[in-house]
């Protein structure tokens, strides 16, 4: 027998006694938030608990990630897998799945991590639009593959974020209808109450993008079905629910109060709020029977569903589903990378436009590589050329071009979105230096180990003129330093070529790729194996230890090999494109390239210096850019900071001698 | 005589000569915005070329500052010392002021650094606050010191970017009604027309922030003038003036279009453009001297106004003078710092508690302290007790709270632009980890030299519970890659007392300040000097030379301490609360703490250990956290990750037989 309010009940002593058990957490949401889940999970989401990554299942992200009880309850509710109530008595423990915010990869069903406020509702962008793409190529008339809602619970925080409003605005131009936002409208922040900061009509601000709002008593059932409905059977814009809600609620001395947020009730109030709610205080971690059989219908309709959904499949035509089944894989098809461009010896090409042609190459093989620009598709090269735009109710095979807009932090946490939604490659494009907008995503990408390729052109000061604002200086260094994030700054467009190969081949976190704005010889000393070990000789030494070893990465690399001709025959020259691939080696290559005996070693690269001593040692040196940049054509730069060959020569000669 | 077309065209043939002699830039916004330019610089704004600090002047932001050449054109023509038309020549040259976005410091009348889209906005936000928060201030019924208006140009661009939505929605809840955005509304972004990714609609997206909205021809100066009357008549609500104008306005073949935002028009464009509006096609940089008298009655009018407030200035009473040039000046006052608390040997007080209680200490003495957090305030410690919140219309001396909401990108802009402002010394608060959404501000207070404190809490894994996305590993080190951002990691409360004091005497420059979110034990060892050369020997050994040097920041300080204790008389610890300042120390100094000689070396930080070789050296390992953290209590995780006195012993050891 459905019973609502003993699975509501549940799901706020859950809450209540995890958070007392662990010390420590976030037991408001989950009990303002525990009506409007119950509501969704039992008779509106799609689910199969069975079957967690069926590929054509409603999607549920916490966006407000702190109240991660919520989801891990209704996981365990439901009957998903991986989350017992054990998991949850282990609350925020030492090797639980059932992490302080829920952590992707953990346990099947938690969809994407939250924490980071704003986030997760952009990432539900993301995955609304990677469900489109997919309905747009794979639905026929006579079978639907793909069609499935996105739905995000998402607070106070989660709308103040500005990455919140990049991705939103976005999805209402895009038109992403079946993407389902309910707000849990609880007037309560960290701080104190949302009047102290928090005052913006909300839901005149998303119609504003072209949404449809909704408004409802986030604690009445009947109200929130109804919303649940009403968004629903809206296919052309996206909704939000405007869900008044009490944080805590039922606690009461902390119910509508910061105190509910982000601490423990503590016993006496766990207590009273369990009387008031007719719960027994004796037994923590109460779950009568019924609360999970209320759920028993909405499992059993999903599994329908999934079955339904495989019959569907055996109709469809065998290619199809081989096509499907093909992008859904990820697979890099067989002799794509016979595909990738031959750049000629000799020539001149900016990385950046390598990267393009290498794009233009392989897309049509790799009908899951999409992506676009933040607003510089044209500097960026990111454009496939012969497809589309993404737009309002333009998604299918040939639409393939998506224009974020001038949104950077929004495009990143889409692309993590559409990554985990399946299905999907996703590559984002900018100027190397904004990546500082996009940081929190990208951490989030290599978190949840997401195979994102970024696109960053105009990779150093030799952008030139635009100046200080829009030359990297310390960006490649920093995005070196974020866990599981690789970096390719590749030294010419054949580098470039293996550059993307090592994105694409990579299936367990995101890459950069550092492109140039400015031409750059391709060498004939290139070497693809080089490039995949991350770093190599790129010309070795005439005898039998180099008396000097020129290390340089991208736009740097060619310099070093002319200074290296200018110093005689002893001098070796390494390419690192990639530091995280090159310290993956084994200590016998990587002594093979940087042999220890050989201290004397000049490090170059258009950035900062700091970093590079772990290459260099300390009988090294590094020439890099310690400042910010300047606005001056890139030549009078490079001749004016030393970025020239004869100025490395020099350099290089002048430690030599010293 | 003035001449509003012969302004306005010497204004466009400006932007398309210099582009056009710079081989690169942007012609086509000055072009579309010199009409509205012409109208508020010759109409509205009060500005005095002569003193172009007054602090009483009108503040003007180009937030779309690709557009740089329309500043640099008003500049010009209306005076101003260091903008001549040979600057204009020279645009985007080596060494010119008249860099290819505007730079802060490069010339007076450049009241912020703009280029990365939606800082300028954010900015500006900070600069009417400011504007508040010394009204409140220092007015009287009898005398106005501080009155004036803060203008900003946006493109659509500035609005897509989250940043200036979370600035915006702050403004419109502070009520800054003396904020005035005049939005240039051309249709066109890089990739195409707005169509193409920016429907929202913007005019109700600024209502429900509560803006007031106005529309106008932004060519017809009839209807701008209405709209800045109108806006300038709105005290309760910022405003937003929807000014429909066209890109590269005149020029035949590319006005309303891409080519004309990023681009030289070219010699034939140019040369039938300047035909079309009447133009000597002949010489280029074209100045009619009416172009230059069209601003005389602003710029007279200016002097007027800057003498009316000398006057009023001479009216007010002596203290209030004083004290609004002392909080003007910046200056540190006698005695300072004699009122930091002592912070007693032995105790255990978490670094944030620590440096809350030297707020706390110092405040009363330092008015233009003030800030907030991003909803962290209790966890951050960043209030100042006894004071009350800035809300709308509570701007008194008494109120020093910013309440910025979880927008933390937002509050970084805006201390950026509450310090540019002059009259502040901002501070902003939150989480380490988040940091990384505030990144792209904080590398402009770096590039500005505006001294901005950052106050970074719970500034490890050792945060605990919350797990891995709200744990720094890599954000240290990747705050100490800015250039010109100091990073200050304090041992121990005394140590935070002296971070304190190393930001607050910074003029030059943002800190951060990295807390500990747990307690930490004060340690006797704890030397001020030291922690202001940003590195000192923390325990001397007892021999010549240290058999072994441990070094650490933070909380991994008194670990180290407890090792070395473990170890023997002749291990050093050396404290490094600050890798900027040691560096620049003199080479007697470095070598002093860490002897060249003594190469046996470990390095102990809680976050990435990429970065430590240099201060380690060939012979040194680091012990620290190259892999993203995980949810558990701080003691488990110290305990795992070998973050405890014995372990760090045994390792030690390890590495001393090795």
């Amino acid at each position: 027998m459905s019973n609502p309010k003993l699975a509501v009940n549940t799901i706020k002593g859950l809450a209540m006694d995890a958070v007392e058990a662990a010390g420590c957490g976030h037991p408001g949401m989950p009990m303002g938030m525990a009506d409007a889940a119950y509501v969704l999970w039992s008779q509106h989401m799609k689910y199969n608990p069975k079957q967690p990554n069926w590929p054509d299942r409603d999607r549920f992200v916490l966006s407000n990630g702190h109240g991660s009880l919520l989801l891990y309850s209704m996981l365990y509710l439901t009957g998903y897998p991986d989350i017992g109530l054990d998991d949850i008595k282990n609350f925020r423990q030492w090797g639980a799945r059932t992490a302080g915010h829920p952590e992707y990869g953990e346990a099947a069903g938690i969809e994407t991590t939250t924490g980071p406020l704003g986030q997760g509702i952009s990432n539900a962008v993301g995955m609304a639009l990677a469900e489109q793409l997919l309905a747009g190529r794979y639905n026929s008339s006579d079978v639907t593959l793909v069609d499935h809602h996105t739905y995000v619970f998402a607070g106070d925080g989660c709308l103040m974020e500005g990455v919140s409003s990049e991705a939103c605005s976005l999805a209402g131009h895009l038109k992403l209808g079946k993407l389902i936002m309910l707000w849990d409208d609880n007037s309560i922040t960290i701080d104190g109450t949302t009047e102290i900061a928090f005052t913006e009509n909300v839901a005149s601000r998303f119609e504003s993008y072209g949404w449809q709002t909704l408004r409802c008593d986030g604690h009445n059932h009947e109200q929130l079905n109804q919303a649940f409905e009403a968004a629903e059977a809206e296919t052309e814009r996206p909704t939000l629910i405007c869900a008044r809600t009490h944080i805590g609620h039922g606690s009461p001395n902390k119910q509508d109060t910061s105190a509910a947020h982000g601490a423990k009730l503590g016993a006496d109030e766990v207590r009273i709020t369990k009387e008031g709610m007719d719960w027994p205080t004796e037994q923590n971690f109460y779950v009568p029977e019924e609360a999970k059989s209320a759920f028993d219908s909405a499992v059993q309709a999903g599994q329908e569903a999934y079955h339904a959904w495989l019959r569907a499949r055996e109709t469809a035509d065998a290619d199809t589903i081989r096509a499907f089944d093909a992008q859904l894989s990820g697979r890099i098809p067989d002799g794509l990378w016979n595909k990738l461009p031959d750049f000629e010896i000799g020539g001149k090409v900016a990385t950046r436009k390598a990267s393009g042609a290498v794009l233009n190459a392989i897309c049509a093989d790799l009908p899951g590589l999409i992506g676009g620009s933040a607003d510089l598709a044209g500097s960026n090269n990111t454009d496939l050329k012969g497809y589309d735009e993404v737009q309002a109710g333009q998604f299918s095979a040939n639409n393939r071009n998506i224009r974020f807009g001038v949104r950077e932090h929004g495009m990143a946490a889409i692309c993590n979105g559409m990554a985990l939604h399946g299905g999907m490659r996703p590559y984002a494009g900018t100027f190397l230096v904004f990546s500082d907008y996009m940081r929190p995503s990208i951490r989030l990408a290599a978190l949840m180990k997401q195979p994102i390729t970024y696109v960053f052109t105009h990779d150093s000061v030799f952008l030139g003129e635009d100046g200080p604002t829009h030359q990297p200086v310390e960006h490649a260094m920093a995005l070196r330093l974020i866990p599981n994030s690789w970096v390719v700054r590749p030294a010419d467009a054949n580098e470039t070529k293996f550059g993307w190969q090592i994105a694409l081949e990579r299936r367990d976190g995101p890459t950069s790729l550092l492109l140039s704005r400015q031409g750059l010889p391709t060498l004939a000393e290139c070497d693809g194996d080089g490039v995949r070990r991350g770093g190599y000789v790129l010309r070795k030494e005439a005898g039998d230890t180099p008396e000097l070893i020129l290390i340089a990465t991208g736009s740097e690399v060619h310099i070093a090999l002319g200074a290296a001709k200018n110093l005689g025959p002893n001098v070796r020259v390494v390419s690192m494109p990639c530091f995280e691939l090159f310290d993956g080696q084994s200590q016998v290559y990587k002594d093979e390239v940087l042999p220890p005996k050989a201290t004397k070693r000049l490090a170059i690269e258009a950035g900062r210096t700091f970093g590079w001593e772990k290459y260099v040692g300390d009988g090294g040196i590094i020439h890099g850019i310690d400042r910010f940049g300047t606005s001056a054509p890139a030549e009078r730069i490079a001749a004016e900071w030393g970025f020239t060959t004869e100025a490395l020569t020099a350099k290089a000669q002048d430690y030599l001698n010293g």
